[in-house]
């Protein structure tokens, strides 16, 4: 048998007893991989290849750590997916130890810049865009009327302005306003206003009756009251408010104070500013068995450049994370974050048993399609994206960052919601890894969509904008998919490439993250 | 003091204690109302001021019911609000009587057609639509740029057709998609795109990977899996499909589907249908203290004449519907209905102290300033506009509507929520009463805004469609009014009148009822 009939299979590291088929068609019965092991049945693309004899109840190995147990003997050359796996229980969280020592930095990297609008906050926008923000529902309808009439009639006159969208949501009334969850969603709406891509710049339609006070919105952290502050209620727009008789009188007040903020963005430029000014939310949707092997690490090799020129990345999804904290937790540059991370954790826990389900409600059929046999093995993969730096803090549902370096923001690992969430912690920049597809973006912030093997990138070829597939073809290295995806990011934070979704108009609703209850 | 000299106010039955202000610009310290009564304080259009005086531990009676007690003596003519008045616990569920006896059927009402789309199942259509459905968020801004499209360069060869609207949402995946409050936000959607205005004609945008299965949506109940089902996923289209290489080609695939529907819709021609085909959703938003005795009585009063005519009503609202279910209940056509109606209130009174939370978080502030104390007065207020007629069904939430009469739909009490599963419902008109104001609106079915009080439906002159404030100032009876409303709902589901959300283009988002927990 010569090298050139045996067919690539991955492993991650040495102690794997499963690998990754590679070949886009998948294997067949009786094609040879390394080790010289036949296949014993067809096992399509992404799935999992026993590489030696795995006997009943003995450890399935993948990334080097267990992802469950065999429920029969599973010979070499088998196929190893979910009917042949038991999953184990999660990490005990009373069980992982806190850090003691901190964790080393990695090696500082100099010289890097983008192009990005700064603002009076010091934070540095990507985009330079007219958000109007909203506190209810109710407005939905009128917010987008007026939205599409700033666009086409005034907009125009405005060059150096990008875009003006509307911040709607299902919040604000017929929710329980008072109860402890109910600072989620107010604090994520609060602070997805303040993103730097908006320049500051906040411009409020408020009802008036609504539960969610409009002045509310210029607070932060789920502040519902606060006397200490002024709110400037020249930047909020109230539609029962005696003043405006009529729907135009109402329009043409909402216009003209979106008008006077236009003013003052179009004078915001372009400046270079350093790499340590990137916030970028990293997220994972329609994962495969390739995205931990090839879109993730290259994501976690990125977000350790991030990292290192200074700047500052966020990694989030509890459920995708949960089967993989032992071995984020002593990452944590402390006791304190390392705590933090445990009680994310527990929290999620807990509010999944109050709904009757736990975390095995992920992964969906189509990870499962794509050779995820169970959420450990998804989670695994899913953490490659937090790269390898020190975890220097920890932010809850809709908090805003505090502090540069690798950041854990809790949110769900639904798409919609992880991405409204990183909003409102103030990422500047979106990386978004998926292998099955999916057409997520966002108008507020540059959505990079890498693709985890090369069949999806190449069907997908005007949505995708990097091919992360070609490192499990041998093509490229994770190190320099890791360099391209950081070189792209600095390129799309420019405003010099226009990703993929924002060429072709493709936008995702804002969804919240309400954990309490509607009334 | 001549009669000239007094200012109105109104109480609905001989045993109220407390009136309502009518003038708009309220009334002064000083004022005499009827029976030489003088006011001690300045109080607001919409509030209440005692008619008598009432001791420290009374009942403070309005619509003939104690709406709480007062907590300090109070003085005829002195402004009764909600810090003197502490809120009674709501109506003992298990001590509620069920129905022993049928209640007697209302007076059949002949001859009263509208011009409708009758479809194929029987239901019948005021609006010619076509929907198109999605399986999951991830494919919302690919649905809005498909529709978008369609409504520019197709429907306009299409005369027939009213519109094309994308039906989505924020669910299918990153949830937990097999827990048993699942079921609610599942039929929501498959009943959604089953709404009579849509004509038969399903359309569905899926993803591939997703928890909710695209094919699912074409069951019903919230069935994820029918075996007895051969799906018509010719009905269907997959972003992921192999066959779609690219965006164009995507958005090519969709937008032919979405013709061939065209074709059959266009040839639906609206004839003459009985009154009895219409399924008319209640809602009140925004409500204020007339909404009670102006907008929700007429409303009422109409619905009567609906069911008088052998159609169908939905009126909804739990927690606006809980401190006024004891007077409902008599009024269920047999126990097992009580009993149903009971259960839903069961069902929410549990959910929401799971959720820390209890009724009495509604109501909204806008409804406060408005005059409404609380919960208890609000809900005697809400129900008003089920009229008088027997309640011949209770659905849960999401559920569509299994025989025609008044029904109970139960639903939150957010405005957003309550159309959504109105629609899923079934509804073919929805009437909306408010108050303080909301710009509220649906694209998929005509949403009459009827206001309670006239000094808004002045101000908002074109976004009101029928001023019930005449009733407070006894320009026109419940009766006039009510004649007025169901006439404007015959002439709205015939296409001759257009409302004023659809001539401005006011239109909310769908929000679904999700009470499980997201993933």
């Amino acid at each position: 048998m010569s090298e050139s009939d045996t067919h690539i299979v991955i492993k991650t590291t040495e102690t794997d007893n499963v690998g990754i088929i590679v070949h886009s068609g998948g294997l067949k019965k009786g094609d040879r991989i390394k080790n010289g092991i036949q296949l014993r049945e067809n096992i399509p693309m992404g799935h999992k290849v026993a590489l030696q004899n795995i006997g009943e109840g003995e450890k399935i190995i993948r990334y080097g750590q267990p992802i469950g147990f065999a429920n029969q003997l599973i010979s070499a050359g088998e196929w190893v997916n979910s009917s042949k796996i038991t999953t184990p229980e999660p990490p005990d969280l009373k069980s992982i130890p806190l850090p003691e020592t901190s964790v080393p930095e990695l090696n500082p990297l100099e010289g890097y810049t983008f192009l990005g609008f700064r603002n009076q906050d010091g934070s540095v926008g990507t985009k330079n865009v007219l958000g109007i923000t909203t506190s209810v529902q109710c407005v939905a309808g009128f917010t987008q009327f007026v939205v599409k009439k700033i666009k086409q009639e005034i907009l125009p006159k405005y060059p150096n302005v990008d875009d003006v969208v509307a911040l709607n949501h299902s919040h604000g009334c017929g929710v329980a306003i008072n109860v402890p969850a109910a600072v989620i969603p107010i604090r994520t709406i609060q602070n997805i206003s303040t993103n730097p891509n908006f320049g500051g710049e906040v411009l409020i339609i408020g009802l008036g009756c609504e539960k969610l006070r409009p002045e509310s919105l210029l607070l932060a952290n789920g502040t519902t009251a606060d006397t200490s502050v002024t709110p400037e209620i020249s930047n909020i727009m109230m539609m029962q408010d005696d003043a405006f008789s009529g729907f135009s009188a109402m329009a043409e007040g909402i216009i003209q104070m979106a008008e006077t903020r236009l003013k003052k963005l179009n004078r915001h430029k372009r400046e270079i500013c350093p790499a340590s000014e990137l916030v970028v939310g990293m997220q994972c949707g329609g994962s495969d068995a390739f995205s931990g092997i090839t879109s993730n690490p290259a994501a976690g090799f990125a977000a350790d450049l991030i990292v290192r020129a200074g700047g500052s990345v966020l990694f989030s999804e509890v459920t995708e994370v949960r089967d993989a904290v032992h071995l984020l937790v002593p990452r944590a540059i402390n006791a304190e974050v390392g705590n933090a991370l445990i009680n994310e954790m527990k929290w999620y826990d807990d509010y999944l048993m109050l709904g009757q389900a736990d975390r095995t409600a992920n992964p969906a059929p189509g990870n499962k399609t794509g050779g995820l046999s169970n959420i450990v093995e998804k989670a695994l993969g899913s953490v490659a994206k937090s790269g390898t730096s020190p975890i220097v803090d920890v932010l809850g549902p809709g908090e805003k960052i505090r502090r540069k370096g690798l950041i854990f923001a809790a949110t769900p690992a639904s798409d919609f919601i992880c991405g409204t969430l990183q909003l409102a912690a103030g990422m500047n920049m979106h990386v978004f890894m998926t292998g099955r597809g999916t057409p997520y973006g966002l108008p507020m912030v540059p959505v990079i969509k890498v693709g985890s093997n090369s069949k999806l990138s190449a069907r997908w070829f005007d949505i995708i904008d990097l091919d992360a597939g070609q490192i499990a073809t041998g093509e490229k290295t994770i190190e320099e998919m890791g360099w391209e995806l950081f070189k792209m990011i600095l390129e799309v934070a420019s405003g010099k490439k226009t990703v993929a979704c924002d060429k072709l108009g493709l936008h995702n609703d804002l969804v919240l993250f309400n954990p309490g209850p509607v009334t």
